[in-house]
């Protein structure tokens, strides 16, 4: 550190207040940062958006934003050498050296997503690479440990169970016999999310959610769907019919089967939403809760 | 005016340039204003988002930009007492007054969109009100008139008449009998939009515009459908399976039938985009076209 | 209700699960709709984006989600003949009828933001008109009251104190006498929020919010500026240089000031982002807090 | 190719058309793929948003859209082992592909835009991460060669001469001295474009893009900026004072200096708009131009 730099620091920031209020973020938003994540299958390169929150004491006038940006820049040249190990160690590791920077902070935050690819086999084999958004979120509070969680966010489909018994009941008045057949019914995009606390010692994969988002669909979708695999993706989804509720309650369902071994306070936020084909607007469904609540649910 | 104001006249903009390059556009993109628009059954306030330009000659460092806001404000001043009569007259009037204002200026644009809300009647009847948008834009060149366009953008349902096509085989290798009733597709919400030159002894309706887009969709949709309704809007998308190819070119038909009596060189853009259901993509078609191509087409 | 209406009663919604969850909420969003609201200055025709809610049993398959817009729509027609007092009492209206349609329901929540124009003076006393948004939110649980909220975001402008103490240094540095004048510093586009519970028998007025959060600015800003003005607010904004944190602290010191007479348990929620000039990111400061905290300070 | 998959060959969009219109741009949008892209620095992997389009001819039902999706694929397949040398030679790439598919077709157009990460060193020389927009866009017609081109968006800085001029007024009225050292104004982020047709045997970097438009801001601007580095910034911003108008001749005017050797029927866009801190709209200047144009201009 040369003197001049010394005469420069700006301190304002540092400033005592007497009436000041206790703030609960204060930071950066909509921060782009290319990372290198750990990938069973290779490293991948992806870019990041990162917002970066620390609190505020009542008697400190302003939180030194620039140190958001150095713990971020930090973790970013680290990851050339050594790959993270997933989204939420990316933002876990920001969280600790931002209460470290911050030695007025007693609470850090830091959200992040990234779009990512992954190779998906349509419905005769054709392997695609189709696109999902991985989500994290870490929370420190000084001295009482770290909250991290990793999540995803998967473009689907879903089919409409309502319509299609409407539909069955109509044919059936006008003498058209509906047979095994799956019936008409309105189908849409769908875009679901989960987001999943990740306790200490244990690991979840990103990976596996998608897969679990997906298998709650009426069914996943592709990029290329050559002959008749549209024809196939279109059956499959008619033959599995579902509200934007269903697709919360499967995806619940799937991640209490598949982490027996998490505790009961792992907190868990899943939703859904079609983009409605027969409406201009969207329908909704969200369940925030905890393992323990779906175990004794 | 008061001798101060004159003092501060900031006449930055008018210094001249030896070296300066002539600009195609300048103005202000994002005014957001309310204004009173004349309709069939009632005057309608509407928010309308408002860019407004003109161009610049090499000579002159800078556009005077708030005679862009000053010309906007009293239009939709007089909007008040006096309805404009539609959101291209609105466009129209104030490209008039851009050109009386910046005496440097030989073209002026101008670009509106607003929300706009009309009554639809469902398969059975329920009449309910629904959300379209409008578009308008206009353009003078000084001593060479000037062009104005109405437009409107609509959401829809379309249902893919290739997918079905490749159910239907598919059921007919599996002894199932399709039958006369419609075979199931992928089926998405549909955004589709018209952008017609109004030539100046001539009236189009927007209301008229959004009719033709609706009738081109495989269904209309509607945001209340009780009961049976929901099953017939279905039923109706299957029996009208549309690429977004068909749905352009219905558009341009229903154009074609309906504005006979307008001359050869009015412009018409359309364009239709399926939030496919099947692929995390959209499908998208475009026409750019004048009415004597399509006459001649 | 003809027979006919009867038998296409679709009850796939209706199914018993006996392995359900419990969903926290399910219904639609993006729901538009133009709503009458009384304003001191004669009524206004507001566009509403609307989100509608409702909790759904772990042992039933679906909510039936067209209520949610029968609820809406009826409120619309009620407006046109007796504007609602504010968004937030239709937000609240729309979460009473919510727990009525859905007998199963136990929570309903509604949400709804709007454009809403008002009437400024400039520094020179010139009237424009300035765009803003209103944000409401109601909560209700049957046989437990109902919470409702109102708020608004803003647009204004924010300049940095560290930055012009930093500049005021290197002047010194380097001879120059800084004087009483402001020195420069980087400001920028502030977008800033509140939203404020509204117990039952208070009142809390949008425009009073709008006031609170434009004073808490370096400067608010206006559509239309001539000769002097523009420079009168970069004056005033360079006088009261402002982080986001000062943004959100002076809007709570006025909220306590000016609401003396709620209670203790009154939800704030204040937010004010900076569109950084000199970053390519935002900063962003919070509060979310209750009166009480604030008093005990 | 199995047998199965002839049968399932979907044609319903070879049918022949009598009565229909030919489409200018049929395709989809919105198709994310992460590309490896050769850079001076080592290859990166950027994540692409394309859009894909073919014209339709009259007497054709619908276009081969998994087609398009096919000649992406490739094209990424293709740049894990041979990095492509610049997003506009991935658009030309898969221009071409789509005129070797689509047999019916006489013109391909594909845009593609990516997020782009350069290193920049700060006013003191601290390197930092700046993350910069790649734009590309490709069009072929059939027998007559291609065209493509390739911009850059950037974020920047600019601070108003107008205000500044006004305070200049105000303080000398006051009895202030201005002194040498830069006066007050609003400055704000503003986001700057240009995108530049490459002609067959030259070459444009995109790097070298983005230095040009950061050059003609009244300043760039970095995530980090510790201690002094901040006030250089403003400082050097406002001793370079500018419109929009000034950005968009500035950054043409470099263009004309570094491209000397290109000819002069290739087309240019330079667009800037800023997010004006003392209003609540934009400001956009725009120049759609050739460089003859320029030269003679």
């Amino acid at each position: 550190m040369r003197l001049g730099d010394i005469i420069f620091i700006c301190d304002v920031q540092n400033r005592r207040l007497t009436n000041g209020f206790k703030l609960t973020r204060v930071g950066v938003t909509g921060v782009m940062k290319p990372v290198k994540i750990k990938r069973p299958d290779g490293d991948n390169v992806l870019t990041c958006y990162i917002d970066i929150f620390v609190d505020l004491p009542s008697d400190q006038k302003g939180s030194h934003l620039s140190r958001n940006l150095e713990a971020v820049a930090e973790m970013v040249d680290e990851s050339v050498a050594r790959p993270v190990s997933g989204l939420e160690m990316l933002t876990a590791m920001i969280c600790r050296t931002l209460l470290d920077r911050h030695e007025y902070a007693s609470y850090a935050e830091v959200r992040a997503t990234a779009d990512y690819f992954s190779e998906r086999s349509g419905p005769s084999g054709k392997v695609t690479l189709e696109p999902f958004k991985l989500i994290s979120k870490a929370t420190a509070r000084r001295g009482n440990g770290m909250t991290k969680s990793i999540g995803v966010e998967v473009i689907g489909m879903t089919a409409c169970p309502c319509a299609m018994e409407t539909v069955k009941q109509t044919m059936g008045e006008e003498g058209y016999e509906p047979g095994d057949f799956p019936t008409i019914s309105h189908n849409q995009r769908n875009v679901s999310s989960v987001l999943m606390e990740v306790p200490e010692e244990f690991d979840v994969e990103a990976d596996d959610l998608i897969s679990i988002v997906e298998d709650s669909f009426s069914s996943p979708t592709y990029e290329l769907l050559k002959r008749g695999d549209e024809g196939r993706v279109v059956r499959k989804a008619h033959e599995n019919p579902k509200f934007v509720e269903d697709v919360v309650r499967d995806i619940l369902g799937r991640i209490l089967a598949r982490y027996q071994e998490l505790p009961d306070d792992v907190l868990v936020t899943v939703r859904s939403e079609s983009e409605e084909s027969i409406h201009k607007h969207n329908a909704f469904a969200e369940m925030v809760t905890t393992l323990g609540e779906l175990r004794s649910g």
